[in-house]
């Protein structure tokens, strides 16, 4: 039962399907991995990833799909590349590490300011409302952390950021239920949480932010680039797109966003319940209507019982439970291909082990 | 037979090795693709990969190995980025398509100056002499593409540059022979031709030129990020350093790049050979003493006979022989996973096509 939070558990289906033709994709005689970028064989994975996912997200024909390298991280840099001239400033909402990672990134390519941020005493326990936000109607984009694998944060509805394009994050955040994606100028995942392997990074933009994007920039990080060549201006990670093709064809299966959202928030509901029937017992650092459907923070009353709790939860072949090391305590992370079955599993341990 | 020029054949056994544990890593009950890259079992395999590079290619200390995204295209804007300091130049040796990329990615970036091209009407077909470049003694650094997969020449031995850092492009050259290490300064490889699959880059750089490097650039594209946290600052493609890993542990098997080298030359030569006993039928572009053991370019004498050419070998299930658009003819790649029969059963169709 694995409830890593990135790399994390992928579907069986998708990893079964990746098994069965490892040596032999469509009866080619050759491996995914050795397929020519610019062969049918893999033009047709590399076509079909990025229409499922136009599909599964009715992401408008306005917008364009890119399939990039490099993670969140490196998006972290290109975003302010390409979309922040001189002369201009980018609003960044802080909500946790990785907002703070993207901000500070931000800064060494251009002007930013924080347009509202809910840290307290070095922890972020919620989202902030709209009235919080100190937006500059000027900006070049207004950047977001949609969801904060590591406080366990999630903003349910998204900020209102006017004409100025509201930029996000979504690394742990996309795929796992139906979003509105006109409402956002730019959008981007690393794959690892609920999309596929690691190693690829899907972006959404707008096609007028990237036909407006900066041209003083390296060729290779200008969105243009990977646009007009349908994200094969050079060797894309043939593997990971594979394995993006696998998974989405496994959420579509299941009858898509709608099914995936049900289910999960089901999957978070059977934890979340656990710990406030036992509030004496489990804590939760995180407000109510913040409360992440991704990832499920929850601590307990002294060191010695988290390091009991892991111990037991390990015997029962439950992983990846250990918080981040910067906050310590408990998270249980229930993307997609995180089964109901686990969660029941952990909401019954955690009933068991309380008693 | 898969001559693809990359992505390209991988060796069996790598493939064989990977589809036997796609769904459970040692036991550990998950694929490699949900471990974390902070967890035992992925560290491990990310290790082993890095220690495999060096043992193999006998990289000394003063140089570190990093494992980076973004293919070599990247490295095109991430060397200059971090070597090429304002007010300093760096130098160029164009000897193909790939070269001229770099040049011009570094012309985004800072001065670059061109020393040394073997360009004629558009076509690369010899690698220069040193007496032919014209070294800058104060350049930042000299780049050289040490074999250019589109025209089929490589680099015997590699330029004098002095106490000038050489850079050397090495996709389709690296761990295809042993090769002297101290005499560059740095070399990048995008992994999909002798090392892996697509969407991992490795990076050989002296230490050094990492701690000097530019501290102005994005923290993300700054090789000292990656050199001071082993290349897990963000998640690593972790499937495609698991596959290098595979794949070095059977370089290793089979003998190292020693055996690998006699292995390859032999591959080559029985091509060749075919090509100049039958010079009435089959042209050679390539000068002789720049002809690469990686990319055998060859031409017939009209378009009628090449397209013939392509639709019988195509019969005996031979794939990718067709040259890059940009120069027509036919190519050969026979990087390290490329078996020598699937090169004897080529020359002997070469004899059977010309009889």
């Amino acid at each position: 039962m694995n409830f890593n939070a990135g790399p994390a558990a992928l579907p069986l289906a998708a990893l079964e399907r990746a098994q069965a033709e490892l040596l032999d994709l469509g009866g080619t005689g050759m491996s995914v991995m050795e397929h020519s970028h610019r062969g049918k064989a893999y033009e047709a994975v590399h076509n079909e990833a990025i229409a499922l996912t136009r599909e599964l997200l009715n992401v408008p024909e306005t917008y364009q799909i890119l399939l990039l390298q490099g993670g969140a991280s490196q998006q972290f840099a290109t975003v302010p590349m390409n979309l922040l001239p001189q002369g201009k400033s980018a609003d960044y909402v802080l909500t946790g590490a990785w907002s703070q990672k993207a901000y500070k990134e931000g800064k060494t390519i251009g002007t930013v300011r924080v347009a509202g941020t809910t840290e307290k005493d070095g922890k972020f326990g919620r989202i902030p409302a709209q009235s919080e936000l100190t937006l500059d109607a000027n900006a070049a984009y207004a950047h977001i952390t949609s969801n904060n694998t590591i406080f366990g944060t999630q903003w349910d509805k998204f900020p209102e950021t006017g004409s100025v394009p509201l930029v996000a994050d979504m690394s742990s955040d996309l795929m796992w239920r139906p979003i509105d994606v006109s409402k956002f100028g730019l959008i981007y995942a690393g794959a690892q949480k609920n999309l596929g392997p690691s190693g690829l990074v899907v972006v959404i933009v707008r096609k007028d932010l990237v036909e407006g994007g900066r041209k003083d920039i390296p060729t290779i990080f200008q969105y243009r680039t990977h646009a007009e060549n349908n994200s094969l201006y050079n060797t894309p990670p043939t593997f990971s797109v594979y394995l993006l093709r696998n998974v989405l064809d496994d959420v579509k299966k299941n009858g898509g966003l709608a099914a995936m959202e049900k289910r999960n928030r089901d999957k978070a509901k059977l934890i979340y319940d656990v710990i406030d029937a036992r509030s004496d017992f489990y804590g939760s650092p995180v407000e109510k209507s913040a409360r992440s459907a991704m990832n499920i923070v929850f601590t307990l009353k002294t060191p010695e019982l988290e390091t009991e709790f892991l111990a037991e939860a390990k015997k029962l072949k439950m992983e990846g439970l250990k918080g981040h090391r910067s906050v310590g305590g408990m998270r249980a992370s229930t993307y997609n291909a995180v089964l109901p079955e686990w969660c029941k599993a952990l909401a019954d341990f955690m009933k068991a082990f309380k008693a």
